[in-house]
């Protein structure tokens, strides 16, 4: 997840004073008409295709409901969790390896938890203090690497700074790298014919919002504007093996908005709160916000709000379907690393 | 290398008429301008940075002489392979396994051998017969991993269809991977804060290229033509690296000719005879032609010539540079295969 360190300061599409209300997402009644962009498309045959959230606002405007559709996620992989406990009494295990005392990764960590208990998931955690060596968090990757009932190892980053993040990932088991940062599973990732063990979550939840929602990706213009390892990048060649032509935007990339204006498809992932502009976007285009900012917010009890990348009050007017932060990308990427669990459980133990 | 297997007919960049006579490719002598394209920047600080060939027939026609820059290359190489034998008496060690009886892989592994010899790196080769099981190339491929002599392994590809080249691949140990096709070389290469070991040939050639003539990539758009594992991919993620804004143009994109036309460098490598028209040029861009296409030419004495994926003759006039073919990117691979084994011997024996 991209998430500024930093507390931002309220930031507007526009410099004009913010209005005195937020307007709310409206997640209404759902709608059976499919995107104008892909109104020519044949309706997908997977069973999983949920339609697009119409909101109540408007016909054109429409939200891709991410909490809804990694509900309905969970819902199957409890299902087959319990399937499979039953039929060869296996119950998938995810350890999670946390280092120190942030607050935002405690959180992280405690959400996993909570939600691979939601699913029958076990899970495992080490929550080492701020000053341990680089070999005792080794010494525990190599305990869960040899133990046969932790099927996914996720060591939350960021690592104090005087560890070597590179080293303690490299050496997660291939087989349980279930966050699929381990650079064999992203070469496997890139390249034509060959099949990665696992996808890394964020980017994966991306492809699977489209999928869901039945977004035909195969020869249509997509930009990702980020390279990050843990989602620009991996969700760049994602788009690429759905046949998608892509585009790669980052911070030396001269023509931000051009580029990022002729897509059919925007993956943004860059951690600038607002900076995909309505004018950035083609009419009709699609677009996943995996920002997550938060941004000084006085009305909020908290004193803050999480924005996207993406002035999703300029979007919504331009876009066929867009992302909602929160509420988007978000929880797709614990559901996908449910998923990635249990397909290393399933694919240790033989079981389809 | 990407190759048509099939020999085309004669192609033109368009169906008129050829021309009674063709027109050779002229590299004139040498001029000090650089490309108008780059004229704004400042000269490379690189002391192996040569100056564009400029055409005889004209100032705003430029050739990238990959002939003249591998052979520089090869001399830095001859001088390094006899610094380190004089220094620490070890010589670079290339091993290459041919399979089968294909004239075109043959040419290839003893143009290779001359190669390696010409700049005094030892080279060894295995051919085995077409009807070998996949197990003897993989002792073969063992034997050598093992072999302290052996700095890089190279096996000729395509290997026969009985055995899976997957599996042959992988077991290169990965520091003797001088093909860089290893998953996990292709891995670094795609994320931020890793290095690979080993960059594959094709495209490492083609940018060492424009590194070599003083193109800056940083802030640039470059369209990378075809999405192979040995050449387009990592085309792109080498692009990329160097901070050019990337676009991948493949088989299922709808309007290449418009994305391309938008590139201040493209890269082709598709195998498809002259594909990119001058129409799908911007005025002043820089072309790498990776494609090798065999076209049927009556008055050539083999009856066939080779020629690229760009039309040449159209885009001499559009570009502010264009690699030619052959002579272009072909004589850079095998430099690059040269580099990485020293690069190898080099590592495997601390030298610097």
């Amino acid at each position: 997840m991209v998430s500024s360190i930093s507390l931002l300061f309220f930031t507007h599409c526009h410099s004009s004073p913010p209005p005195s209300t937020t307007r709310p997402l409206q997640m209404g009644p759902t709608s059976l008409r499919f995107l104008a962009l892909h109104s020519s498309l044949a309706p997908s045959s997977s069973s999983h295709q949920v339609p697009i959230a119409a909101m109540a606002t408007g016909a054109s405007s429409k939200v891709i409901d991410g909490k809804s559709v990694a509900k309905q996620i969970r819902d199957e992989i409890t299902a087959e969790v319990s399937r499979m406990r039953e039929a060869i009494g296996v119950t998938p295990g995810l350890a999670v390896i946390l280092v120190g005392d942030r607050k935002d990764s405690a959180t992280y960590v405690r959400n996993k938890k909570k939600a691979c208990e939601s699913v029958g998931i076990k899970s495992l955690e080490e929550h080492l203090p701020e000053d341990s060596t680089e070999e005792e968090v080794l010494n525990y990757i190599s305990g869960y690497n040899d133990d046969p009932s932790v099927h996914g190892i996720l060591v939350q980053l960021p690592l104090p700074s005087h560890m070597n993040e590179q080293n303690v990932l490299n050496d997660v088991r291939i087989e349980k790298d279930v966050d699929g940062f381990h650079p064999l599973n992203i070469g496997r990732l890139a390249m034509r014919g060959r099949e990665p063990l696992f996808v890394p979550c964020t980017p994966k939840g991306c492809i699977e919002l489209l999928h869901r929602y039945g977004v035909s990706m195969k020869g249509k213009r997509a930009v990702v504007i980020g390279r990050s390892n843990i989602v620009g990048m991996p969700a760049a060649l994602l788009l690429q093996r759905e046949d998608a032509t892509v585009s790669v935007v980052h911070s030396r990339t001269s023509n931000p908005e051009e580029i990022t204006r002729q897509a059919d498809i925007i993956i943004s992932a860059v951690g600038q709160p607002n900076m995909v502009k309505g004018s950035w976007i083609k009419p009709g285009a699609v677009i996943i916000d995996v920002g997550i900012n938060p941004v000084e917010d006085p009305n909020s009890p908290r004193g803050y709000r999480l924005i996207g990348d993406v002035c999703y009050e300029e979007a919504i007017k331009v876009a066929s379907a867009v992302t909602p932060v929160p509420g988007g990308v978000g929880p797709m990427t614990i559901a996908m690393l449910l998923q990635n669990t249990l397909s290393s459980a399933k694919r240790m133990h033989n079981f389809d």
